[in-house]
């Protein structure tokens, strides 16, 4: 069997430096490492840190003195100010990406454009970027998006990790909605180019595994984009995966979310092999 | 049979006024009046203002002394310097809608923005609004917009009498094509409001009768949305009308395009309500 895995794969850039950031406090000896939530939606990730002592606090209530992370996904300025109360060193491993998002939509608001944050109603990407834009909504389909206001001027940002296809749809919504619509197309590029990685890659095989976080909304997404071609199982980790799946077939795919780290990728991978060899083996006792 | 027309029907504003401003300048008594290009897409109206001595000029070289409309399409700034060289009094009767979208795409141009007028390829308006913007591209489909290279930003203004839904989906296109993408919705209201018009009175009609020029584009648009919902005739004049369209139609919608003048709308009606008649008689004389 052959196993091809979709490239761009796995953590994102923004994913990547944030966990590198905190790695690197670990080794610094930083007392009482914690991230204001999830470092990312993956929880073997999270474990995997937790083991080295790194604390995940998800009320600002929760935070104890020592280094407080704030994730890749960034926050509101108003949640800044309110962690700056706290004794706590803050070290921002916000996405630059993200921080690009916060700051047009900050500027659409300072220059009177309705802000629409296109994104998921609960994300915390979307409701960070939402604060720079007080009045700011969040659009996260084209229902909403028909159930706006007309409004003068329409200014929108986009949360990094959405499918350019769906986003595209709101947009043309909103054109029906002002005068003036000025969108900044703040898809990462490498949100961009995981799904027609994967679209590509799951024209080429037999069956394609989508690896990441259920709560993971990409990884959710990269799965639905993948099942509409070929068929597709979403897992969080290798020990999900079932022998009889593999059944004939020839060339297997892999892809995985912006938020799934390379040693459950490689995890995947041996798991695979291992039940190739298995398969092989009974065909060949069969055969005898 | 109930004729029914659709609410706006006719003249556009912007093509009402340039004629209001030709026929005044006939009544002022001003000499050799001419008009840059056909005044409207409608050879009934031209043919109108012919008999009373106005002339249409198709090329720089034919214009005489005298007097020159600037119809409501607009023209390109470069086309206006040529024509302030000719011994002619220039009136210009530009719209004050695609003065709007000539100034976005002049504003949008200086800003750095690479401008897409979102029009017909050979529309002169499109062609007018175009020299506001040195460099800009026309583009009539998504077709187009797919086939656009990309760039940092995308600037767009619309053909003020394009159906919303068109340039909707070309816009979508847009999105993938820029980092930002900024689009002045510059559709006139008349235009927004004549097609919705149009498909409603389709749903509670049996027949529709769209009156315009063959070669009007928005009343093209008007026929095509029409006659996805009834079944729809495209005529220029009343000459055009069938009897037998009107076998079994208990109520007839009527619509015409902006460039369609009221006189032909209102002969449409009394030859619709002339057919009407000869069809009731034809019965009444059956049943005898």
């Amino acid at each position: 069997m052959e196993i091809k895995i979709a490239q761009p794969s796995g953590f994102c850039f923004g994913v990547k430096r944030s966990i590198d950031m905190v790695e690197k406090a670990v080794k610094d000896g930083k007392k009482n490492i914690q991230i204001f939530g999830p470092i990312v939606h993956n929880p073997q990730q999270i474990k995997a840190l937790e083991e080295k002592g790194v604390k995940m606090v998800n009320n600002i209530d929760e935070i104890q003195p020592g280094t407080l992370f704030i994730r890749a996904h960034g926050i509101s300025p108003q949640v800044h100010e309110e962690l700056k109360k706290k004794n706590v060193e803050i070290i921002d491993a916000t996405c630059p990406f993200v921080n690009v998002e916060q700051n047009h939509a900050k500027k659409l608001h300072d220059e009177g454009y309705q802000v629409i944050i296109i994104g998921e109603k609960n994300h915390p990407e979307a409701l960070g970027a939402q604060g720079y834009a007080p009045g700011s909504l969040i659009i996260g389909s084209v229902e909403e998006a028909k159930s706006l206001k007309e409004v003068p001027k329409i200014g929108a940002v986009v949360q990094t990790t959405l499918e350019p296809e769906e986003v595209a749809k709101i947009v043309a919504e909103l054109y029906h909605k002002a005068k003036e619509v000025r969108v900044y197309n703040t898809i990462c590029q490498s949100t961009k180019m995981r799904q027609p990685a994967a679209k590509q890659l799951a024209q080429e095989v037999d069956l394609m595994i989508v690896v990441g976080g259920k709560n993971s909304g990409n990884t959710r997404r990269l799965a639905e984009v993948s099942s509409r071609i070929k068929t597709t199982y979403h897992i969080e980790t290798a020990a999900e995966l079932k022998k009889e799946w593999f059944k004939g077939v020839k060339k297997v795919g892999i892809s995985a979310g912006a938020s799934t780290p390379d040693f459950i990728i490689n995890e995947v991978v041996e798991a695979i092999k291992k039940i190739d060899k298995e398969m092989s083996k009974e065909k060949s006792k069969k055969k005898k």
